[in-house]
């Protein structure tokens, strides 16, 4: 008699929105190894994490990350409030709509120059300097909540992935813990994990600004300081994920080069372990680019990790 | 008919090892209040969040804080594969079982003079530096589970409180998630406090060297650098709670004037709130002690928290 465990662990039961491939197979089969259906030993629950980029990985991160546009938004406002900022970058470009600039950067930055890149992060600090915590979540749910998508025709909670929101469902399902772990920043995503990807706000890494907590009759406020505390990315988020976590993760997703140290991470001798990775090739139902994911799709091809082609495994995309 | 909800949230069902009396009394009142027996409206689970400091308030500190000795023993050790260490400090202290000097360091710190602290720092993060996470959680636990402490005649494993282990079962037992969050090390913590106090480690917030990844063919190794990353004392708690969590607790415990920013952030408008200081007064039963608490144990008395006696309010120590 098939127990629950087994029906849930069986062939890709819940993946609706993947189309049948290798794609599909190899998580089916990674979660049934997990789970010791194929006869081997069952990994405890406790040991089942699983770790996911967010932008372009979990949600659409094209023509521009979403966390950029709020950011925007609020240099946009601080340039209005104070016209000294139009001169200056990043608010000038803000201000101008000016994504000529903004892009350039971006060029740059993977040419391997990150003197604008610099220029821009210093803006982006600058933008929630002396907010506390909780006003800044606030400003965030609010901004997610609210706003649309450029060119999607939807709002940005809808912008998230079918076929990954399925696959976090899928994990969960088979006692998996899953993770956010994110080069955008922590507590931008935290106020929607839950209510978008099923992801409870502990659960939710990325980068953050330095805080400071201050004393008062209120039971003290943290706030957020104009310099970064960490940017999780690249070597930072194996870094992240052993302080927050402190295991290696059974399963990393991600899309872009910054994720390779992640999916590189989740290796074990004595488990099973899979490496996802999110090839954005479908230019009619989403965006078409490889840019900033070349070392990324070189290493799955050399080291046999998952490719998840948009375009092939997806049976629908939002 | 009562409800198995009720029996739990009942007048403090299952802390057995505390005597009747005013914390007690606390405790119940607090955790009723949370579970909505009293018929307000309940806190919703996932906002029943704990958090302990755990040298003197979960396990005992003195003589000395168990970590110290596990570093003492790994100076002892470098400095007799290294001569030339045995004239410096701390080795020299560690070497020569110079408690008097380690004991002044102290004495030094809390009159506000942290040169020797400093040295002592350098040495303690000298003693691991290089050494991968894996391999230094295999020494802590190693250590932990085999080393006995100095006076009370059991193991360190058995030095935790028996009330505070019938606190941390009473709080999961309705709901709560409860947070390690201790100015010792994280990593030194991990291997054993799912064991000795239901934690598991990715609820184990501390201090931390600084990590660095680098990639090879086992997927990556993350080793101890020889700085530290930051040190979750005083206000540094606050801002790892929230870095973690993402939220304010409702109930902090604590013991000495690095746990006051934590006590006090552990506030909320619309929420019980339980703010414990535990008060070190049995030199009988363990050890009699304020130095370190001093603006504690003011704090405590201004503000109302609960001071919980270990002479008057627990029946049993260990």
């Amino acid at each position: 008699m098939a127990t629950t465990e087994d029906a849930r662990a069986g062939p890709a039961a819940g993946l609706t929105s993947w189309r049948d491939g290798p794609a599909k197979r190899a998580i089916a089969e990674f979660v049934a190894h997990v789970c010791g259906a194929n006869g081997g030993d069952a990994v405890p629950f406790e040991e089942r994490v699983a770790v996911f980029d967010n932008d372009g990985t979990l949600w659409c991160e094209k023509p521009m990350p979403i966390q950029l546009d709020f950011i925007l938004r609020r240099l946009v406002a601080m340039a209005q409030a104070e016209p000294a900022l139009r001169e200056r970058q990043p608010w000038k470009a803000a201000y101008e709509r000016d994504y000529g600039w903004l892009n350039a950067v971006m060029t740059e930055h993977y040419a391997g120059d990150d003197t604008n890149v610099e220029v821009l992060a210093a803006g982006v600090l600058a933008a929630h300097a002396g907010v506390s915590v909780e006003d800044f979540e606030a400003q965030a749910g609010k901004f997610l909540r609210g706003a649309q998508h450029p060119t999607l025709g939807r709002g940005y909670l809808e912008v998230a992935y079918r076929p990954m929101l399925d696959l976090l469902a899928y994990l969960a399902a088979n006692g998996f813990s899953n993770y956010i772990v994110s080069g955008g920043g922590r507590d931008f995503m935290r106020p929607i994990s839950q209510e978008v990807y099923g992801i409870p706000r502990e659960r939710v890494i990325g980068s953050t600004a330095a805080l400071a907590y201050n004393s008062d009759e209120h039971g003290g406020t943290i706030t957020h300081e104009a310099r970064a505390d960490y940017l999780d990315d690249g070597a930072e988020k194996p870094i992240r994920i052993w302080s927050r976590i402190g295991q290696r993760p059974l399963l990393a997703a991600g899309n872009s080069n910054g994720d390779v140290p992640m999916l590189h991470f989740a290796q074990h001798r004595d488990k099973p372990s899979l490496r996802l990775l999110v090839l954005h090739d479908d230019a009619e139902r989403e965006f078409a680019y490889t840019t900033g994911a070349e070392q990324a799709l070189a290493q799955a091809e050399r080291d046999g990790w998952t490719v998840v082609s948009v375009a092939r495994d997806w049976g629908t995309v939002f």
